[in-house]
């Protein structure tokens, strides 16, 4: 099954569109699942984590800066937080936001949307649309051969994404609109029977106006959105991602949910807080979707 | 000292601004070199590049994507590869083009601007603008507190940097203009002593006409220069990215200098292969600039 289809059954047998960041800060892991190294503090607390959160969401979202820092070490806590991940039958997605030439892409869409040998066995990845058209081409070629998807960045969720994606066009258009265009047309060979291609956009939970406009502009793009809770972007907002049959999107949150918890708590008491903040997250977004 | 005045002392001493890629390929690494795993094959090809480039050039440039598709495996030769280049005092940077919201960014800029604690004990990171000013900031601080610096792409090397890089805005100016002018002024409180700014520009050789121009736009920003060789671009093409005293950018080559040589070739044969392409590479940059 393509990755569209894939993500949307589901989001169907989930009941929600939620996604949950897995992206460790371990100043702020509570002190029972610290370990001796930062390597085995990130394995175990999203060890926990995903306890907390595998029979209630979809999905899960890593931002491999937070494990890069760690350098091969950390890496190797990424590798084992996805073997957990899967293990769960959670559809894993990794932020990366990576774009290079054709040649380097290549290299890239082997790490992250090979068959798994080598790489990393996940099931997208984010994209920067930067280098245009030849850079994404590696990465959409692997999405087709091993049903993979990626995510396209056409509006993000912070305040600067204006500086170059809201700039004016000679021809009146936004930045982020042509992506738009581009990205539509980049995905119209993988799209799958639930009518959702798996190269899919990243639309920012924060600027409910564009994400609005980018829906009808995108009809067929999955929306990956980030931004909800910490960035401040509502459920409200994140429902302008959707269609009118309340499918097409995912709404990430990271720091809503994992980041703040008292450092005292134990293991257990960590993953029923962090199930509480997961399902006002879930019941918020039913709530915003049920009144489009 | 400020990265950029290291940069330019490291390219004084070495008489050339010639900048070789770590790429590892490992289906072109010669047979003589191969070892059990990919980590230690990259660790002996890196290696003996090392050792043919190590008193003739001042800097080396890692593409990460390609360490990347060896899972933890690679990142760790990459470790081992930057350390093996700093203990031959090479400046070294890691090709990367991150980019993130700004709370992501900083853990960009710990993994690869820190004080190597953790994550890659690195000169300077590419990063990408395409979020916007927030999103670099946390890199131009690392580059304050850590004496490092950063190359901004402005206009990429390969052919589908047009569809975003070269839009025209309302203003009548390019997309790429725009970001000229936004780099100079975010690099314009890290000015070395020799007139160039720590926070750099990623300008490729294939576009001599939009190089030209971007010279004279970004007057204090060191250019990082890739395209030269098997992506088409010449010496004569990298020259224009240099200022009337043939200084302020650094020219990369890999696959022109690294890759396709004979499978048979023993280490030392290897070396002294790659040390013929070094230095025809170096002479046809002297003549480029003489010619200025």
């Amino acid at each position: 099954m393509n990755f569209a289809d894939r993500l949307l059954v589901s989001v169907e047998k989930s009941g929600t569109p939620c996604m949950i960041g897995l992206d460790p800060r371990l100043h702020d892991v509570p002190i029972a699942l610290r370990e001796n190294s930062p390597r085995d503090t990130i394995i175990s607390v999203n060890s926990a984590i995903i306890e907390a959160l595998h029979n209630r969401v979809p999905a899960v979202k890593l931002q491999i800066a937070f494990y890069e820092q760690h350098g091969s070490g950390g890496i190797a806590a990424l590798e084992e937080s996805i073997r957990l991940a899967k293990a769960r039958k959670l559809i894993v997605v990794i932020d990366a936001k990576r774009s290079d030439i054709a040649s380097t892409a290549e290299a890239y869409a082997n790490a992250f949307l090979g068959s798994g040998q080598g790489g990393f066995d996940v099931d997208a990845i984010t994209v920067s649309p930067f280098l245009g058209r030849d850079s994404l081409m590696p990465f959409v070629r692997a999405c087709n051969e091993h049903q993979k998807g990626i995510f396209v960045l056409v509006k993000t969720s912070n305040p600067g994404s204006s500086d170059l994606q809201d700039l004016s066009l000679d021809t009146g258009e936004r930045v982020y609109e042509r992506l738009a265009g581009f990205v539509s047309e980049l995905g119209s060979s993988l799209i799958g029977r639930m009518g959702y291609s798996s190269v899919g956009a990243v639309v920012g939970a924060t600027f409910a106006q564009e994400a609005h406009l980018l829906r009808r502009l995108m009809p067929h793009s999955l929306f990956l959105v980030p931004g909800y809770g910490a960035q401040g972007g509502s459920a409200r907002d994140a429902a302008n991602c959707f269609d009118a049959n309340r499918r097409g999107a995912i709404v990430n949150a990271t720091r809503a949910i994992t980041a703040g918890h008292d450092p005292a708590l134990s293991r257990s008491e960590f993953i029923t807080a962090v199930r509480v903040r997961i399902d006002t997250m879930i019941a918020e977004m039913t709530t915003a979707l049920a009144g489009l």
